[in-house]
């Protein structure tokens, strides 16, 4: 098992995409966000290799950026990936559209490569995307570039950080080649991807056809999971680019374990930063006639506001889980689940088992297991509480 | 139209379940709440016929009073309905299911009348159903049989309460013929009905079967368009009865509208007492290519956190309302989306139109409008925002 070590575990001097050999990347400040912080990025793949592979949200109203950047990975290339937080550039109309090609040829005319190699991604405020958010970016663009580093990673990291309280880094180092990098995304983190904007570099050298298999499936077992407040983005993007300039060509179940694990590690560190949670709930489903019926299960217990509430009060209400899982419809006896909380199981066979009192939710990490008893499959969903902080957090957003 | 006075215009004199001839009702208290608020309620039809119908959760956890009363009501006859707040009697083993049998038992013995045409139902948290519970319950059966009054439906109201704020009545005096009901219901209030318990009496000739098609057009226009907060519960139970009592066999059309109206008017109560809501937000889609994608559509933006959290804070972010419909497989073209909030157009063909500080949001009721531009099929969806008393009520409640 790969281990991914973590911007918490290394402090800031982990290099996140700046990790692989073959990538320069840069974060600047360009005056899009009132705070006066960091909100441009840039990262650049030198090569030899530019394999590229992309997966973006799958809500059906998609943003500018998001509808370019499929657009340029389609070919499996990319050199470039520009970003910018302090706006999400979506449902800007035509003039949105027109910014995010903008962004892309100003990359390209500052690295002399075609526009066509540039992903965009945007983050922010939906709606916002007019003609003083076009020069930030532009501005932002000439302002990265200038400032692009082999050690530019953390700064990358942090200039795309909206209501994160952290950047999030995460670094796989195997025998001669490496997987790096960073993720932002605090809120509306949902299924089919969370708010979220992830790079991962590698400098393994792999074709644009083993990194789509490899980021899918990757994705599909991490991103795809956490699902903090059932709410998805319209910006949503993961991109994973490939120099392969360590010269290495790994196994290829190596090399999906790195990536799984640098996936899961950031994955992880979205969670552990939702908006205004107390508590992050793991749910694991087992006894599932299939896994699809265990994400199922999973997924609906964890956008419960009921149960999510419920948690945030330290009461382990299992009425709550089960009321949520009599929602799907995954094959399930009601008078045949268990329902454990942190190790306690507070209900068995659909009946109240140990008493509620003995279960601690003080902890902020909280387990919570459902056993279906109904097949062999499982599956692990990651969510948080429903707390004051979260509404807060979400009614203040663009105020 | 059928106009339905309820409680708040009539004040607390209004009858519910007893303002149609045939009716006695009462509401007591069993000791069964720890407030000491009176916690069990009981309906009687004495006829001169019998006829019912009723709809139930549609959540496949299902609570033991759902299980019996579906039965009961399967051959078309009802003569009673037993109700205690103060425990849902749900995933409570079979003891559980015994106590609610035993109460159908209590209550047929007392007025004479067979087990299996007493309708019960029950709410509260669910796993409470033990023998201090059924106690209660019993107890409470002895003293409502006594209390029985052809004016008690005010009591029953008050007695089905749970975090309910104040007693939920309904009345539609036709001619020489009446329909009123009750319902409580305040939290966990959604599709395929809210956490809500409705028992509705008539006087009008009906046969059972008219009775389910009036029952059934009316909650799917009504009930089934609450969505306070995305939550199913296991309890849920819209009875209908009717005594004849008055001898008139009203037109098919004529008692739709009254049953609508009466359901209308609870519903819409439900909403208005929904457990710390700040707003009360309509949803209306327009434009569909269908009713089924409107109300898609309607309950997709309904259980957006997100959404619900901004409209707490009076920030009309449509961005998030976009979002949310992105989410669904309801036909949209998102640039061909409009969104107005009371009154103020803020969305245009997907991209921003008025400025968001013309909508004042700081009224209870709120307007949303969803213009989808690409039918002519219609829907509206009650619902509710995400505050911090709804966090709070819902940290708290089993405590």
């Amino acid at each position: 098992m790969t281990d991914a070590t973590s911007t918490d575990q290394a402090g800031t001097s982990l290099q996140g995409v700046t990790a692989a050999a073959g990538f320069r990347a840069a974060g600047v400040t360009a005056g899009l966000k009132a705070s006066g912080k960091p909100d441009v990025a840039l990262v650049v793949n030198d090569g030899p290799e530019a394999a590229a592979a992309a997966v973006f949200t799958s809500n059906r109203a998609q943003a500018h950026p998001v509808v370019w950047s499929r657009q340029v990975v389609g070919d499996g290339v990319a050199r470039a990936v520009v970003l910018n937080s302090g706006g999400a550039n979506c449902f800007t109309g035509p003039f949105g559209f027109q910014t995010t090609h903008m962004t892309a040829e100003a990359v390209g005319d500052a690295l002399g490569i075609g526009a066509g190699d540039v992903v965009v991604c945007s983050t922010g405020l939906i709606g916002v995307g007019d003609q003083t958010f076009r020069d930030g970016v532009l501005r932002g663009v000439d302002l990265a570039v200038a400032a692009l580093d082999t050690e530019g990673g953390p700064a990358a990291a942090t200039a795309i950080m909206t209501t994160d309280t952290k950047p999030k880094q995460s670094v796989a180092t195997e025998d001669g080649w490496t997987v790096g990098g960073m993720a932002k995304g605090a809120g509306m983190l949902a299924p089919g991807l969370a708010t979220m904007l992830v790079v991962i570099t590698t400098d393994a050298v792999q074709t644009a056809e083993q990194l789509d298999q490899a980021l899918r499936a990757a994705t599909r077992v991490t991103f795809d999971r956490v699902d903090s407040d059932g709410c998805m983005s319209t910006n949503d993007t993961v991109v994973l680019l490939s120099s392969g300039a360590s010269g290495v060509t790994p196994e290829v179940g190596d090399f999906q374990e790195a990536l799984t694990a640098v996936c899961a590690d950031l994955a992880r560190q979205l969670q552990q930063d939702a908006e205004g949670a107390s508590h992050d709930i793991t749910i694991t489903v087992t006894g599932a006639v299939s896994e699809d019926d265990a994400v199922t299960v999973g997924r609906s217990v964890a956008r419960n506001n009921l149960f999510k509430a419920a948690v945030f009060g330290n009461d382990p209400n299992w009425g709550r889980v089960l009321a949520a899982i009599g929602t799907t419809d995954a094959e399930f006896d009601p008078y045949a689940v268990d329902v454990s909380m942190n190790g306690v199981r507070v209900c068995h066979a659909g009946a109240p088992d140990r008493p509620s009192d003995e279960v601690d939710l003080t902890p902020r990490d909280t387990q919570v297991l459902i056993e279906l008893g109904v097949g062999t499959h499982a599956a692990t969903i990651l969510t948080n509480d429903l707390t004051h902080d979260y509404v807060h957090e979400n009614s203040a957003y663009s105020s």
